[in-house]
């Protein structure tokens, strides 16, 4: 779910990636990154705004990237997914 | 669905709010803000990456705002929920 302060946003509930975040600062991070992709972006919000909201509130967000990749599909296909990076930081 | 430069995602496919931004870009607007709440802020990125990989390539993201609004419930609760604001420019 996290590599070197970057949080990846599935399906799992917005409460796991806050946690994870929330520990990355709590272990000195100065920056988390969440990263999601599809449906799971708006998974990405929700966790940006708890943490900043309701755990760490000297945490805000630095900027915003949104993009699309090209995916295979299980049939093999190339699929386009919209995606977004939510730069967090520790003021 | 809109009101000044502003489009409101919803549950309609993306093309709606594709073909509605696009429009008022072609009406001479030189900026369009695309807003969604909850699950609809995936649709909303799927909306700009749309508009400006597919349609207006001189149209580019200028600033992404996330937020947290309070609503009611049907059952009269407060309920809170995620927002996102993505502000395209054309160059």
């Amino acid at each position: 779910m996290s590599e070197d302060n970057v949080i990846y946003v599935g399906n799992k509930p917005v409460m796991n990636y806050v946690l994870a975040a929330v520990t990355q600062f709590n272990e000195g991070a100065k920056e988390v990154t969440i990263k999601a992709r599809g449906r799971a972006i708006s998974r990405a919000v929700d966790t940006a705004e708890v943490v900043k909201n309701r755990f760490l509130v000297d945490v805000v967000v630095d900027k915003i990237e949104i993009g699309t990749e090209e995916l295979k599909s299980e049939k093999g296909e190339n699929i386009k997914v919209s995606s977004i990076e939510i730069f967090l930081k520790r003021e």
